[in-house]
């Protein structure tokens, strides 16, 4: 693939996802009752799965400015994490999957690289309101400090290419929780929405290496976009309970990207935890003829370095055909019955919150960050303790660091 | 080499450079005519190597505050940047040379990738104070917006490895200028100083191919620290004028890091320029037996790690020897002496300034940034013209990068 058409896709792809958002008015901010929001403040939360880097080099766009997400597509900032009480959570090295040559290697490890340092110039540039964490004691403490934390995850481990020393870089660099795959097969193991179907049957021998060099380095398996296969070998082979970092119910909605309630169990049942996801909730129908024209008629994409202005200007373009050829869309309650349903599976113990924000995230009623009250509020209305609720909004999560970091010494402490 | 043992050499190098400084008492502020401090001023002025990144991460340690020399052992902050009028430089992401193996290269790649983080961190964190340079014009519009600019080098190639794809990494990453080799031989090119001798009579036949993909991508060539040979072959081999990024006369003091008078008329004739160190000026006696049992007697020097507050510790044992058993030292006219002579040779427009500020420079009056308007004092009482000091100070150097960009796109644009 062509750098070109690389940059064209990577750089489109959380736009194009979110922009089905932009079709509908503002938000109305949430209402959650005063002392579910009390409950909700007092505690520690995090999301698994912020793709918000994609904004963080943007000319224009700043992590401390309030944002409207029906303006700009953007579901995360500092104000709104306030507003909805989120501590912090993994902020996403994500790499939209390319060729499986030297050259796409060589690509996709410069651009993770590259994303990598974003974050760091991100949290360095606002050291009063962010900080990096690598274990989970820095997040309680980060925490308590005033300041929101700030993990860092990758997703597609594309670009490790075939040198598996990179996960050390990475490692280096901060990394704590890793995927091996997106949208397609890659080196490392099977996707679960390749149209092409599996070639490696799971993992691919080098896929076999990579976990085990994750579980070596303390990093968090990360199964979602996986094959069915691979989330099968990853609970079966890592030394440590793995994590689905934004991942639903198939028995809500019945999509590749979620998982099945035997597969949900086995994970929970091995330690591990499904952070539920906003995406794949409802059947995305066909576009009509006209839909199609309109959205084939919309200019390109701005590109991640593309300005403020620019996106703004392009998602009211595609907001425009949105309200007058509308699509399906989820809603906060098909999203709490993927988490209730999880739940039903895999106990508090087992659930988390990874609703891809900036990655395709938001439905109706649950649009940006903001709106994160609502499901400590929904949570308690079923019956869930404080204690319960907070194991999943970061316990469980924090809990999965943990272990992955404590076999790491233990390696190291055996050689 | 272990790993542990690789961090102890790469920790303490810069420290054990800049100690000798440690015994002078604080340097008094530079005595400089009123009229040649406000011609000083006008002009814009660069260093082409500050290893200040090496203090970036330090616990303590700011680029924002004003630090004593004769404490920390640190030459450059901001509030010296500006009392010495220097608006900007090349801050250096250096790797002391280490095995030539697998476990070295990926070592060297993920030091060298972590000290290009902290150089960007540096400058996020301090936005209204920094900016990152990448161009000629960079730095003037920066340096015009009241900011210092930040430039990016690398001195030793080594971390690249056997895998010359990095050279981009570091190109998009920021770098502008490598040398292929430090003190001892590598994969690329032999040094001037390695113990052992020369082992590739000159570049290698990767260090070859090193030397094509700086052209390809616009990076400027720094021969200093490479052997006479590989100087030579650089000149004739580089598509675009070469520099020595901080090398001094072997006319004034005969060392292997400096460069005889044919080299310096070779390298400006081609129209490249010598960065004028404030290193090898004069001969480091063999340490009294007293002296070296003082020094053995110190404890391990610290890491980069360290705290400001052990740095300051360490560094008042090691003054206290220094102190004791004093050692020569050159001083502000041994310096001048180096670069009135290579100004003759070279003429004002193949001579720049590279003291090697925090990685070993200073000399007894020109101890830290703060010093340097003296050097345009004594440039303008020597007849050098405002012009020609003002292209000593970033002319020179501006214009080779310039020349080095400009050469890429040529290459880029024949594709």
């Amino acid at each position: 693939m062509s750098r070109r058409l690389l940059t064209v896709l990577l750089g489109s792809a959380a736009l194009l996802a979110t922009a089905a958002s932009a079709a509908t008015p503002p938000p109305p901010k949430p209402v959650v009752a005063k002392a579910d929001m009390a409950a909700h403040q007092k505690m520690l939360t995090l999301d698994t799965h912020l793709d918000t880097p994609e904004h963080f080099a943007r000319p224009g766009w700043s992590m401390m400015d309030d944002h409207e997400v029906h303006l700009d597509g953007s579901q995360v900032d500092l104000p709104r994490m306030k507003a909805g009480g989120l501590d912090g959570g993994f902020f996403v090295i994500y790499t939209g999957q390319g060729d499986l040559t030297a050259e796409g290697y060589r690509y996709a490890r410069d651009f993770a690289l590259k994303r990598a340092v974003d974050i760091r110039e991100m949290v360095a540039a606002h050291p009063d309101a962010f900080e990096l964490a690598f274990t989970p004691e820095d997040a309680v403490r980060i925490n308590k400090a005033g300041k929101a934390f700030a993990f860092q995850s990758i997703e597609n481990s594309w670009p490790m290419g075939e040198d598996l020393t990179l996960m050390q870089t990475f490692y280096q660099a901060g990394v704590r929780m890793a995927g091996p795959v997106h949208f397609r097969n890659n080196q490392f193991a099977d996707s679960s929405t390749d149209p092409k179907g599996k070639i490696w049957n799971g993992y691919s021998p080098l896929g076999l290496r990579w976990l085990a060099e994750a579980n070596r380095l303390g990093i968090l398996i990360d199964v979602s976009h996986a094959s069915d296969e691979v989330v099968d070998q990853s609970v079966a082979l890592s030394k440590v309970p793995v994590i689905a970092s934004h991942s639903g119910a198939k028995a809500i909605f019945d999509h590749p990207r979620n998982l099945d309630d035997a597969r949900i169990r086995k994970i929970a049942e091995s330690g591990g935890a499904i952070c539920i996801n906003s995406v794949y909730l409802v059947a995305s129908a066909a576009p009509s003829p006209e839909r199609k024209a309109a959205l084939d008629a919309l200019p390109r994409p701005p590109r991640d370095e593309a300005t403020q202005a620019d996106v703004v200007a392009w998602m009211a373009k595609r907001a425009a055909v949105d309200k007058q050829f509308p699509m399906p869309r989820a809603n906060f309650e098909t999203y709490m019955a993927s988490m209730l349903h999880t739940l039903k599976i895999a106990g508090p113990k087992g659930v988390c919150v990874g609703a891809d924000w900036d990655g395709g995230g938001g439905v109706e009623g649950l649009e940006d960050v903001a709106d994160l009250p609502k499901i400590t509020a929904r949570l308690k209305a079923e019956g869930y303790s404080d204690a319960d609720i907070e194991a999943i909004w970061s316990g469980n999560v924090l809990r999965l660091i943990g272990q992955a970091q404590a076999y790491a010494r233990s390696v190291a402490a055996a050689k």
